[in-house]
C-alpha cells in the first residue's frame, strides 16, 4: 500500500455514513450516504423548497442544477464543462444519445446518395442487457420489421467487437467496463477503429465514472452517458448524465425531447427548437431532490485526483484477489488478472455464488450477485481500507470452509439480487 | 362557503409547511412541502439509505415504490390498482405511451391489410407545448419525413377538436386542462368520439389530478400521464405518473423500455421481453429520494373526498373572481366563466401582466405568468382559504390602482416565469 494514500483516502472517508462494522463491497451497485448529501437534501427541504416554493426554481438556481451537475461529473470523465449535463435515468439517456446518433447517420446518408444505408447498432454480449433493451426497443419502432430492411443490433462476443466494426455499423454502442467481471475495453482504440470507417459511438459509463480516470475528450467519443449513484454516490436512483461530444451538441437530433430542451423553454412555442447546445438532451422537469442529493455527493471528488483512486483501487483488488485465491481456492476469478485490464472491480464464480452472498451479506460483508453464478465485489477507495478487504476475504473464507451457505434461508431469492 | 368543508380543510392545511403571511396561489405549478415529506425523506436518508445501504431495495420496498406509488394516485384519478406507475417525467412517459399507442395502431394496420394507415397524432392548439414537442420529435424519429408520407401531428384549435376526429387519425392526444385558462375538455366525450372510428386517446392530467375528480376508468381513456409536482405536492420535478387501461396493459410496446420494464429484470437476459402488466412502462432505476417525498405527499389525501375537493375549489375560484372583477375592472377574465368548464385556476389577462405578477410576487401573493399576458392563480383547498383568496384581490387591487407594478425591478424577465 502507498503510504501517500493512507491520509488522502481516511479523509475522505470521514465524509461518508457507514455503519460500525459493515465492509461495503458494493459501491459499484449504490454509493453510501455522503454526509454532504444528507444535509443538503435537508436544506433543500427546510430552506428552498419549504419557504421559496416556486420561487426556487430562480432563487434557488433549480432550473440550472443539471448543467451545474453536469460540470461536476465532467471534471470526473475527462469531459469539457458544458458537454455533460445531469438528467433522467441511464437508460433514457441512452435512448436519447443512440437516436439521435442513428439519426445522424441517416442524414449523412440522405446527404451522401452514393454511400451505403447504415442500419446495424453494433454491441457486445458483455454489455449490460437494459442497454441491449433500449437498443431493441428503439430499433423496433425505428423499423426492425418483418422485411428485413430495417435496422438490426448485432452481438458479438466482446473479444470480437473490434474485428466486427465495419461501414455496414452505424453506431458502436459498448458499456466500458463489464458489469459481470469488471473487464474494460479501451475506449479510444474501439473509437478510432469506429471513425476510420464513419462509426459512431455510444459509451455507457456505468461502472466507470469514478471508478477509475476516463478520458472522453481525448478518447473521441461521440457520446456518453453514466450512472449517478454507483461510485458517484448520489443515492438510490440518483440521476445519470449524459456526455455530447462538442461538435455534435448543435446537430444531435434524439427521438425524444421536451420543453427543458427547448431553446427557449418559457416562451411556450408551439414548434421544438432545440437548444444549440448540450441542454438539448433535457427532456422534462428536473428532479431536484435527487440532484440536490447528487450535487453534494459530488463535492466528495473536490481535491481528489482520479489518478491516486486508481491506484489504490488496484492495491486493494489485488489485496483481494490474493487473499482470496489463498483462502479460499474453490472460488474462480472471472475479472481479468491483468489489474490494467478491469475497472474497480473482482468477481468470483461459485455454483453456489447466491447462498454464498447471501451468507456473506448476513455477516456484514456485503457484496453482490449477478447470475448465473458470480459474486461480485466493488473496490472504493474513498471509504473502503485495506484491513477491511483483509476482513472480507475472512468471513468469506469462513463462509465455505464450515459451508455457512448452506442453508434454505440463503437459498431463498431476493426480488433485487 | 360551505361549513362542512371548512372543518376538512383546516385540518388538511395542518399537513403542510407554508409560510406566515403568503399566499399560495401557485400550488398548480408546484405544491407547497407536506410535513410528512419532510420527514419520510429524512427517514429514507437516516434509516434506509445510510445503514442499509444496498439491501434497502428489498428490505425497505424500494423496488415496489412505482408501484405502491402508482396505487395511491390511481384513487385519485378513477383508476384501477395496478393500472397506474409512478416513474420518470411527464413527457417521458408522454413519449412512452404515445409510441405505444402509434405501435398498437400499426400493428392493427398490419393485421387488417383493407384498413388504411393511420398517421395522424391529433392535438390542439391549447396543449402544453411541451407534449406537442414530444410528439414532434417522436414524429420526426418515426418519419415524418420529406416523402410526406409518414406521421403527421396535427393541430386544431381546442374547440374544434371533436369535429376533427375521423378515421385518418391514430392517437388523439390532449391535455385535459388548458395549462393557461384551466378549461377542461370533456374528456368522456371526446374519448367516446375517438373510439367510434378507432382512433385511441393519450391524456395528459397534469393540472387534473389532485385538482377535480378524474374518472379515467369510466371515461374509456386508453392512457394518460401526469405530474407528482402540482397537485400531488410531491416535491420539485418529483416523478411523474403513468396509467394504462388495463386491457391494453399486455399489448402496449413503447420505443423507449428498460430493465425495470422487463419481465425478469434480474435475470439479465439479452432479449427484451416485457412485463406482462403495466410494469413494462417502466424504464430505469427509480429515483428513490424523490419517490420518497411523493409517496409521503400523497398520504395527505387519506380521507380527503375529491367531491369536496371540488366543490371547495369552485368556491374559492368563484369568490376570486368575483373580488377581481369588482375591484380590478381593467383585467380581462380569460378562464371560462362556467366553472363547470374549467378545473382548479383562473387566469386573467392584462398587458402588463408579467410586471404586475412580479409585483405581487414582491407582496407575497404568489401565482405565476404565462406568455405573452397570463396571470394565473391556482386553487388548493387542502391548504388555501377564503381569507387568502380575498386578500389576493386586495392586494391585486393595490398593485395595479398604485401602478407598484410600472418598475424596472418588476420588468426584468426571470429564467423561469
Amino acid at each position: 500500500m502507498n503510504p501517500r494514500l493512507d491520509a488522502i483516502f481516511k479523509a475522505t472517508r470521514e465524509l461518508f455514513e457507514l455503519p460500525e462494522g459493515l465492509v461495503y463491497l458494493d459501491g459499484n451497485s449504490l454509493g453510501p450516504l455522503p454526509k454532504a448529501s444528507r444535509e443538503h437534501v435537508r436544506h433543500v427541504i427546510d430552506e428552498q423548497w419549504s419557504s421559496q416554493l416556486i420561487k426556487g426554481w430562480n432563487d434557488s438556481g433549480w432550473i440550472d442544477l443539471p448543467q451545474k451537475v453536469g460540470d461536476k461529473i465532467a471534471k470526473l470523465v475527462g469531459a469539457p464543462a458544458g458537454s455533460v449535463i445531469a438528467t433522467d435515468s441511464t437508460s433514457v439517456n441512452l435512448f436519447k444519445v443512440l437516436s439521435a446518433a442513428l439519426e445522424m447517420q441517416a442524414h449523412h446518408t440522405a446527404q451522401n446518395p452514393e454511400s451505403a444505408a447504415r442500419r446495424v447498432v453494433l454491441s457486445d454480449t458483455g454489455n449490460f442487457p437494459n442497454d441491449l433493451y433500449v437498443a431493441q426497443g428503439l430499433l423496433r419502432a425505428l423499423g426492425d420489421g418483418p422485411h428485413g430492411d430495417g435496422y438490426e443490433l448485432r452481438m458479438v462476443e466482446p473479444e470480437e467487437v473490434a474485428d466486427a466494426i465495419d461501414e455496414t455499423v452505424a453506431v458502436l454502442m459498448l458499456t466500458q467496463t463489464d458489469y459481470r467481471t469488471g473487464r474494460l475495453h479501451d475506449m479510444a482504440d474501439l473509437t478510432r477503429r469506429a471513425h476510420e470507417v464513419g462509426v459512431l459511438t455510444v459509451w455507457d459509463l456505468a461502472h466507470s465514472a469514478g471508478a477509475l480516470p476516463v478520458h472522453l475528450d481525448v478518447s473521441g467519443a461521440d457520446f456518453a452517458i453514466g450512472c449517478g449513484y454507483k461510485y458517484l454516490n448520489g443515492g438510490p436512483g440518483a440521476p445519470a448524465f449524459v456526455y455530447v461530444r462538442p461538435e455534435h451538441a448543435a446537430k444531435a437530433r434524439p427521438a425524444l425531447v421536451g420543453w427543458m430542451g427547448h431553446e427557449t423553454p418559457f416562451a411556450f412555442d408551439l414548434d421544438y427548437r432545440p437548444a444549440p447546445t448540450t441542454d438539448r438532451m433535457l427532456v422534462g422537469t428536473p428532479p431536484i431532490l435527487a440532484m440536490a442529493s447528487l450535487d453534494a455527493a459530488l463535492d466528495v471528488w473536490d481535491g481528489v485526483d482520479l489518478a491516486d483512486v486508481r491506484e489504490r483501487s488496484i492495491e486493494l483488488s489485488e489485496l483481494f484477489i490474493a487473499e482470496v485465491e489463498t483462502l479460499c481456492p474453490e472460488l474462480e476469478l472471472a475479472s481479468p488478472r491483468d489489474p490494467q485490464a478491469r475497472a474497480s472491480q473482482v468477481s468470483f464464480r461459485f455454483p453456489e455464488g447466491y447462498a454464498v452472498m447471501q451468507a456473506l451479506i448476513a455477516r456484514d460483508v456485503i457484496g453482490d450477485f449477478r447470475a448465473p453464478d458470480m459474486m461480485r465485489f466493488g473496490f472504493t477507495p474513498l471509504y473502503l481500507t485495506p484491513e477491511e478487504v483483509v476482513r472480507a476475504a475472512r468471513v468469506l473464507e469462513t463462509v465455505l470452509r464450515d459451508k455457512l451457505w448452506d442453508s434454505p434461508e440463503y437459498k431463498r431469492k431476493s426480488k433485487v439480487t
